[in-house]
Parts: structure tokens; C-alpha cells; sequence
């Protein structure tokens, strides 16, 4: 399984399709799914380029790891959320549908059942609000 | 929320408590999960204490991820999977059970769905079986 850079993140990353974006330096970007689990559902992607976690890079991973947690405490901030989900899927079986890595930091509330992954775009102003206010709190 | 190391990861890393271990190093400790949701489930444990990936230090994350990496193909040839799910917990309403920050690499086959992750205690000899599977394909 090779890694094929004709994917929607690179797309993403180089700005010829808009996103929601939380976050950007020179190791990754992070943006809004488009079809959250729950309210506040981030993407962490790395600039490198990798089919998952299992090709990627290490010292890429390193890097990402460390911006995953920044992320990660300021999602759980601003959605004041009582947890965080971290998922990142390796090839189909296991949920990966887009060939370049990337890590799923998904709020959690107690009580609150989250979302099926593929169940619907949020509104296009849900997202833009909670990408505001993830961002305010990094 | 702090870290309170009387939990029982930093009983096995001490060997106060048997495991199944996968792969030990200076940053980390792999064992087979006493709960699988798949043949093969093993869990990554820094030996640093934190709670979890949120008051993690960072450098110790750069480490494990790359570990985790590791392991992940490890647990993949070894089980002939088709793909790996990597998760992380980060609190009760994320679904973290234990307070010490672990994280989860699940074999993942095509058309085979996985099991609750706590619906029981895998016999001894499976995960003996398995635990020597992946060790082998480190």
C-alpha cells in the first residue's frame, strides 16, 4: 500500500479546497471535520505526506504528536468538554477513508452519545463557530 | 485532574502485577490487552507517568508515538490484519478506564466486526499465543 498524494488533504494543505482550519504551522494543519462525531471535532494532518501512522515518517510523527495534544487541550477547553477522543484508522478495515494521515480529536460529554462519523455536513456556520472558538483557546 | 500513580500500569511496569508483554524499552512497556476487541489488541504505556495524552510531557509523547508506530505494524503482520485502529482515551467520558495514559493498537480484518471492549477476560493462553505471535514479527 503506497501513498498517493492525489488526496483531499493535500488539496487542503495546499489552500485549492477550503476548510475550516484551527491551527497551521510547518509540520501539520488542523481542521474541522466536516462530518463531526460530536460538536468540536478536529483533524490533526501532518504537511508530510503518508498513506497512515504506518509509513509515516517517525520524526514527522514526533512533531505531530506534540501539536496533537496542544490541539487536543484546546478543543476540550473551548467546547468545555468533559474528555477527548484521540482515533487515528490504518487502511480501510479499520475505518481510514482519506490516504493520508490524520488523527481524529473528538470531544466528548458525559451523557452524550457521539455522532456516527459519516451521518451528515454540519452547517457550514456550526463549524466556523466552533473553529473560532477552538482557536481562541490555543 | 492529576496523576495519581496507584494504578495498575505502573504495578506491571514495576512487575508487581503479571502481563503479557510484548516489547519493553527505556520509554515504554506493550502488552496484550486482558480485554480484547480483537485477537491480537495491545496497549502502548509510557513508563513516565501522566494521566493522559492531555498532561502528557511532550517529549515522552514524541517517544512513544514512535513506539507505537512500531508496534503497530508488529501487531499487523502478526495478526495477518488488514488494517490497525489507534485509539486513546482521554477521561471517563472518552471512555478511559485506567489513569495512566495508554494507548489502544487494534487489529482490524475486513468484514469482521470488533467486540465490546470490556466483555470479558480472554483466556490466558490466547493472549500468551498472540503475545509471542507479535513479539516475533518485532
Amino acid at each position: 500500500m503506497s501513498y498517493d498524494p492525489d488526496n483531499i488533504f493535500t488539496k487542503i494543505i495546499a489552500g485549492e479546497i477550503p476548510s475550516h482550519k484551527v491551527y497551521e504551522d510547518n509540520v501539520c494543519i488542523s481542521i474541522m471535520d466536516i462530518m463531526p462525531e460530536a460538536p468540536g471535532h478536529v483533524l490533526v494532518v501532518p504537511k508530510q505526506g503518508s498513506r497512515n501512522l504506518l509509513d509515516a515518517d517517525a520524526d514527522t510523527l514526533a512533531d505531530v504528536i506534540k501539536r496533537v495534544q496542544k490541539i487536543g487541550n484546546a478543543v476540550k477547553k473551548a467546547m468545555n468538554a468533559d474528555g477527548i477522543l484521540l482515533r487515528q484508522a490504518n487502511e480501510e478495515a479499520a475505518g481510514q477513508t482519506v490516504y493520508h494521515l490524520h488523527f481524529h480529536l473528538i470531544p466528548c460529554h458525559k451523557n452524550v452519545s457521539r455522532r456516527d462519523h459519516v451521518s451528515g455536513t454540519t452547517a457550514n456556520e456550526e463549524l466556523a463557530a466552533n473553529c473560532e472558538k477552538i482557536k481562541a483557546a490555543l
